[in-house]
């Protein structure tokens, strides 16, 4: 993993997220993400899925997701996010399906289950599996932000990543001063940051406040779905302006966040 | 929903859950799911998919659970084991993906993200959502039974089921001294209960503790998978022998947990 920051841009079929020019149908939505895979591909370090819109075209969806997986260049890092979470063989399942049948080399985990839901991710040490530690969203404050349960979540995915090497933790950018305060305890886990530019986080203030001071691992991803997309009043080809705003994102953030990107 | 106990039986293409005669292909998966719903329709109340033997066989596996959903009678209830968990748009299309396009009648989340990530599940007022209380793997000592967060989880789930009475719980009944407790502050929300069986908790110890003392809505399922399937002593056709331990349930069900069943 790296030791700075990075761009990792989203891939979701969602009409509201659907240029002119395309249609939303399985066909529109695999020409689109195709085109931005093809816009970015030398200036993203990653891409990452978000599963729950391609399931909501069902079958068809998980097809169109694994031909669109298929067209990402070799040397590109995929993440699956699909917040799994759940014990046993049934466990096992969902990290085959992700990692081996998907073909990702990280995926999203949600942590609630505790270490046995964990293990069969953190079982393929050559994969990255990045837990939910403490998001961007209201709801946050019903169960993470109690009693420190991020906290909490946090030094017990450090601990059950040690062996491989090879746990990191989601930390959403619109709570700014927290994510200083996960680093602190987080050492040098990787972080996968989304919520900075259409969720409102500030990114020199993430960049900041995420960075491991070069701790070998500690580098963080920087996520973007909705802000490398053409807005309502930008003029001009889709694809062109995905890949402007994504050098302008991959400019700042190297800026902002150093290392070895 | 029921005020009494009743059967849920498990549709898993697992290798392991598979019997003899039946190969581990799509083919063979779907003609022994199929299979199982043709012995239990008339025995069980509800059928539960685990989402995760789908997906490890991707878009095909998929494509199968479209097949054998449509293939289980209309009076049944049908539950989506997804145990997805997110937020915002996301969450809406996760929902839309298990309600609309499988056409579950019930489905399973992880609560962790809090009330925005229940709510586009909670929408649907007429399909019910369990959300996971308490677990009864051994990772659930790591944070669900920390500072008694099971119990927050449970307050605040029926808090968020009141508009439309369609929240409900999963308790696993490998706890039974817990199962009694969570039902004294889950009033009468309905309960998903795996865990009996195979995993080893009692079921005429676990009926009397989940029930609700019929108050309305209180009805919990009991949950079946590998306890209705041939185990390796077990001679003769592999369907009549899910039929027949499907019954036995049944039956060990009705009486323990009385109730409208």
């Amino acid at each position: 993993m790296r030791t700075g920051a990075a761009l990792s841009v989203g891939l979701e079929p969602a009409p509201d997220y659907l240029p002119r020019g395309y249609e939303p149908s399985i066909e529109g939505y695999e020409a689109f993400l195709r085109g931005v895979i093809g816009a970015t591909a030398d200036i993203a370090a990653a891409f990452k899925f978000n599963l729950a819109f391609f399931e909501s075209l069902g079958s068809a969806g998980w097809a169109m997701l694994e031909r669109v997986r298929s067209a990402i260049p070799a040397e590109a890092f995929v993440i699956a996010d699909a917040k799994r979470g759940d014990i046993g063989t049934t466990a096992k399942h969902y990290a085959r399906a992700l990692f081996e049948h998907l073909g990702a080399d990280a995926a999203t985990v949600n942590p609630l289950m505790g270490r046995d839901s964990a293990e069969p991710f953190l079982a393929y040490g050559d994969k990255a599996t990045y837990f939910l530690a403490l998001t961007s969203n209201p709801g946050a404050g019903d169960f993470l932000m109690r009693d420190g349960l991020y906290r909490e979540i946090v030094e017990r995915v450090r601990a059950w990543g040690c062996e491989h090497r090879n746990a990191g933790i989601v930390v959403g950018a619109t709570r700014g001063e927290k994510v200083a305060e996960v680093r602190a305890f987080a050492g040098e886990m990787a972080m996968l940051v989304p919520g900075v530019g259409a969720q409102g986080g500030d990114l020199e203030t993430t960049c900041a406040a995420a960075r491991s001071d070069g701790s070998p691992g500690g580098g963080y991803l920087i996520h973007v779905t909705r802000g490398v997309l053409p807005g309502k009043d930008d003029k001009g080809d889709a694809l062109e302006i995905v890949r402007r705003k994504a050098m302008e994102w991959r400019d700042r953030i190297a800026k902002a966040g150093g290392g070895a990107g």
